[in-house]
């Protein structure tokens, strides 16, 4: 019915049926057996079971933590191993106030305790780290698919506070045969004026559309796109995204 | 097909049609007599249409430029007139390096040039500023809708610019019928862990989800988002979303 409305429609759906992701896993084929993908799909993956199936994970007891972290730790009842491994995963620190660790990764995402993630870790005495190169998942990812002979864009998304504003929200953090952006530098809107917007950074906006199915269901950790016309970019990754320092007035 | 699938399945429609949006434009009529809305839709109305419809507009030529506005649009060959507008659009200014301002709306939020639009306003010497409140504005257009007996949600979206990241994505600056937020707190995923995440702002998911559509199709300024559970509150509000200045680290 959707359909007959217009051609401009895009879908979101969530992939259902994925079990605890352990390493080793071949996440492409896994989603693609459970979900009939068709070319040009988006598909958006949840980077913690990305993290998992790639072994980015901690085990606390072979942490041994810094003086450093060991002060700060106790000074705000957290654990002093947990707090060593936000700091290995960061750079630099942007904001360290009160309880709260405003990190830039190695990555260069600036986040709250470099994406570190003791919750989903599946176990107490580990913390889940952020995939080392997430435009590397996601390549690894979108060949799967490419494999089966499918043509489809693969984000990886986390979530991520921001400042300014309450709450958090799904942002992209690898992707793979899309590019980031989406230009319209030079461009006119149908009444003849040119757009203020300079540029879109479309994967934010798909790794937010797709928290709306996953958080709406159980926390379902990939998403399928369907729908979206984006730029095909086979050297895609999310350094255009990452604002150098220069241009940047809030580190 | 798509909907056999599964039942967590979102569509994004871009509502096709409607003309250049004038001073007084009955928004609501509009946009449900050229879409088939249901019950539970969310209709998310880019603010350029709103601020047209409610004359959000300046003549620049009725702007006397204070002497502050008129040195520094002349140091960044600025039009003096909209840089007094932007001011006064502002409570405070947040950052003003080389021709970037960004300031902090009467609203409370921050972005460039507190959101003053030349290049939409639809002649060269008239600014558009963002609606003086979005809420109402959003629960003006949701009672319309409720006056034809359809509950709507209604989300009125900018383009914001974000520190950090490159690329600008739409964001929520008005909500009427839905909380803002999804909260987790105290909640356990499927396999038994505490969420890290504790609140998702997914008014701004909805917002970015919309701007797929819109921004797929020349611009089209309202999206219909079909099949988000979504929280009702009719004393809903942007205030949830705004973060208070004692808990913020980038002012």
């Amino acid at each position: 019915m959707w359909s007959d409305l217009g051609v401009s429609m895009i879908s979101i759906d969530g992939v259902e049926g994925l079990g605890e992701i352990v390493p080793g896993d071949d996440l492409a084929a896994q989603i693609a057996d459970l979900y009939p993908l068709v070319d040009g799909d988006i598909v958006v993956v949840t980077s913690k079971i990305v993290s998992k199936a790639e072994s980015c994970q901690v085990e606390l007891a072979d942490v041994i933590p810094s003086e450093f972290a060991t002060t700060w730790a106790a000074q705000w009842e957290k654990d002093p191993r947990v707090v060593e491994v936000v700091l290995r995963e960061s750079r630099r620190i942007v904001r360290q106030i009160g309880p709260v660790l405003i990190t830039e990764t190695h990555h260069g995402f600036v986040c709250a305790n470099s994406g570190v993630d003791q919750s989903s870790s599946g176990a107490k005495d580990r913390a889940l780290v952020l995939p080392k190169d997430a435009d590397a998942s996601a390549r690894l990812i979108r060949s799967g698919f490419e494999a089966r002979g499918l043509n489809i864009a693969v984000v990886i998304s986390d979530t991520f506070g921001r400042p300014w504003r309450e709450g958090q929200t799904d942002i992209a953090i690898g992707v793979a045969g899309i590019h980031p952006m989406r230009s319209y530098i030079g461009e006119v809107d149908p009444h003849g004026h040119e757009f203020r917007v300079q540029e879109l950074c479309v994967v934010d906006e798909l790794a937010a559309a797709a928290e709306l199915v996953k958080g709406n269901t159980s926390r379902i950790p990939v998403a399928v796109i369907r729908g979206y016309e984006w730029t095909a970019d086979d050297a895609a990754s999310m350094a255009p995204v990452l604002r150098d320092t220069s241009r940047d007035l809030f580190r």
